[in-house]
């Protein structure tokens, strides 16, 4: 590849949004995780699909790798720059074009965070479901098909992406999909775009399902002796047909580590955190026989509210509960896995990575989207200590093979990225060979986020 | 192609499920549509994943057709053997596998229909919900993306399978998905398959997605003056948060037709009929505020009934319209169409319909599942006049264009088929250059329904 040749081009076509400043290349080397940086050669910002095209087909008659950025708030490695390259930073094409108020969808740009789009919607009785934490970019949501504390009820992006504009790997930009809300109109290419993670296309503009916002919002906690229960409530919740807009479990050392961090005084046991959206005769209902259930299941320090402020707090507690665990251990990094499993399997899943954990030295709150059967474990390692490190890797990688072992996924909703890639032979066989094959076939020059995704070809 | 050598290789292999009668050829080459028959060479009866494996890569070796076939119900000619080859009738892969309680799940082979599937989980408080009133089996419901009255509340396949077990063109077998209600663990195959229609690989086994039956179910019928009341009707139900579970528009040809079928006498107006699933008073509050929205929208003579036997009466109504719509003129063959267009352009979708039909000399009564913005007009041709069979494909042609302008989508729930094929081009633009591709590069001999989905390549 003639990186330098690609650069000249760029910079013919976007002046001064074209960067090889030490601070920019930096920023776009990093990542939210324990991965080492690997920074590009450029960062270039289009304004518009059309430069997009532009800057993909400067680096098709190049070579050279082509990398997507949104926030950088990825926790596996999604946009380090393997093979260096050009970074296309979207924080520039960040706009809502289109709501569609009586069709409840609205057509953004890719590089609108998760908050501005809240912001955006606010006067219009709608929002948008997906809220995997930090304030992602949307088209980084959708390429690692994100999911978080609401999937249970609203679905992940797989769900709430409708259709997308895509730049593809020769220039080529084409629609998928459409508004209309269920098509049976040809192979299902949004899908195969979204959590494809920037190596079969770049997404430049996308239709999002909205939500209304609810007459109603009631919220409850409560405790339970052990992991079990808690996960036999929230089975038992499902089947009994309330619908919960969240159900969150944390286990003992994540109420520890909140307590610690907040002015809170939760019981030093597992938590359920539970919400519920609707009318308000209906969320009165569903919370009723939610504590009704609770309580059958040996549950208890049983508290609900429908005041703002009260469930604010519950949910900032939340949400905070990383930086709590963080916090927790003074100077540690976190190395956050992302199990999957059928919910059948998810209490035995959380005993033995608990057990796991406790048989370590490296302390390892669990906290998760239990409705859905996906947890997380944040494995607190001191960064100056490689054993630490390794040790974290041992715990991480006996976990995904428990999932696997379970029948269920290496990654529930932080994608593959660099760090889930040795696993995907083991959870896909054979359909891995498929997913080369179609990668090889939207971009047989290997230039999208070389690295990720399918296997290597050297 | 040799097709004589493969029907040998097939004989040896599974002895007298290789079948060459007249009958079966031509049970096997007729659509429910209007299209001329195309027989396959020879229907095959596999019993097993490995059958169908090796029946493909039978195929394989000899470059022969292969043409999946479930029931035969579907509406777009998608099952017919156009340039002839294999039938592979899945009648005898129809079993449940396992039913997973805990996890609302579902493991069947593809052959199983929808009416079989609701009897075997009767027992289990669980039940399937796409419906799209044929009894068509799972495995055709899967490949051609179907959908029905119920899709409003709980989706479509698209939404509704979790994973499969799919033969690829050279006898691969390779699995999709997992039992995790959610991944972000590559590219997603699973809905790559899903509505692929048989031209990508075969569908062995799937996953499905199951729902707990609901402690109530209460529905609710009401007339309007014109189209328009209703549809905005519908619009505002949606966006005040009511949760249908159906909600489905008649015209007033419809109810006519309805009308001099059965015994019922309602006012010839287009009408709403609606469900709701949920507790017995989440169901009743549901209805009640339905009701003050009808009557605030100017509808009238609103019933609603938590009797399991009005219900089954108006469901019954509604399901038979088809049939109903048949009668209503003697002799007639249907052309049924199938749009999708975003709800805040069903109104007019259906006006102009409305107004293209009442020009024609063709009987059209229109219904639809208003809730996703997708209806059907059943245009009623007397299939020994060739002028009424061209009036009809004028009107359907003109209904696809309009569906296109108005940012919606060629089919809703019916499929490509053979019937929709021309539009492809028109509705994805180059994206059906990209469909082509991913075909040639998973069946690079075109053996899997040949002459489907894609661009022809001669």
């Amino acid at each position: 590849m003639t990186i330098n040749q690609a650069i000249r081009d760029l910079s013919e076509a976007l002046g001064d949004r074209v960067s090889r400043s030490k601070s920019d290349l930096s920023l776009h080397g990093q990542s939210e995780s324990y991965f080492a940086p690997m920074p590009p050669d450029v960062v270039v910002y289009p304004e518009t699909t059309a430069e997009v095209a532009k800057i993909v087909q400067t680096c098709a008659a190049q070579g050279c790798p082509v990398v997507a950025w949104g926030t950088g708030t990825s926790l596996e490695g999604h946009a380090l720059a393997l093979q260096g390259g050009v970074c296309v930073d979207f924080s520039r094409m960040d706009q809502v074009l289109r709501v569609n108020d009586a069709d409840m969808d609205v057509v953004v740009q890719p590089g609108i965070t998760r908050k501005a789009l809240d912001h955006a919607l606010r006067h219009t009785g709608l929002f948008f479901p997906v809220d995997p934490g930090a304030n992602a970019s949307l088209g980084g949501m959708a390429s690692t098909r994100a999911s978080g504390t609401t999937s249970v009820r609203y679905g992940t992006m797989r769900e709430n992406v409708l259709a997308l504009q895509v730049v593809l790997a020769d220039g080529r930009i084409i629609r998928t999909g459409s508004r209309a809300r269920k098509s049976a109109a040809g192979y299902d290419l949004t899908h195969l775009f979204v959590g494809s993670e920037g190596t079969l296309g770049l997404i430049t503009e996308m239709t999002l399902r909205l939500q209304g916002q609810p007459e109603a919002i009631s919220a409850a906690v409560c405790a339970f002796d052990d992991v079990d229960m808690a996960v036999d409530t929230v089975i038992a919740t499902i089947q009994s047909g309330i619908q919960m807009a969240r159900i969150e479990l944390v286990d003992a050392a994540s109420v520890a580590a909140c307590n610690g961090y907040g002015d809170t005084d939760y019981p030093q046991k597992p938590h359920l955190m539970v919400e519920f959206h609707g009318s308000e005769a209906g969320v009165s209902e569903q919370a009723e026989r939610f504590g009704e259930l609770v309580s059958d299941m040996g549950g208890w320090d049983f508290h609900w509210s429908a005041q703002t402020e009260d469930r604010t707090a519950l949910w900032t507690l939340r949400h905070n509960a990383y930086y709590a665990i963080l916090a927790s251990r003074p100077g540690a990094r976190a190395v956050v896995t992302d199990l999957c499993v059928p919910i059948s399997r998810l209490a035995e899943a959380i005993a033995e990575t608990r057990a796991d954990i406790d048989a370590s030295y490296v302390p390892g709150p669990i906290l998760g989207h239990v409705g859905d059967g996906n947890f997380h474990a944040v494995l607190l390692i001191d960064p100056n200590n490689p054993m630490e490190a390794a040790e974290a890797k041992r715990l991480s990688h006996r976990m995904v093979q428990r999932a696997l072992a379970l029948g269920g996924t290496v990654t529930g909703e932080h994608g593959v990225g660099f760090g889930k890639l040795d696993y995907m032979a083991a959870e896909h066989g054979e359909a891995w060979d498929v997913m080369g094959d179609l990668k090889a076939t939207l971009d047989p020059q290997n230039i999208l986020n070389p690295g990720k995704m399918v296997r290597h070809s050297n």
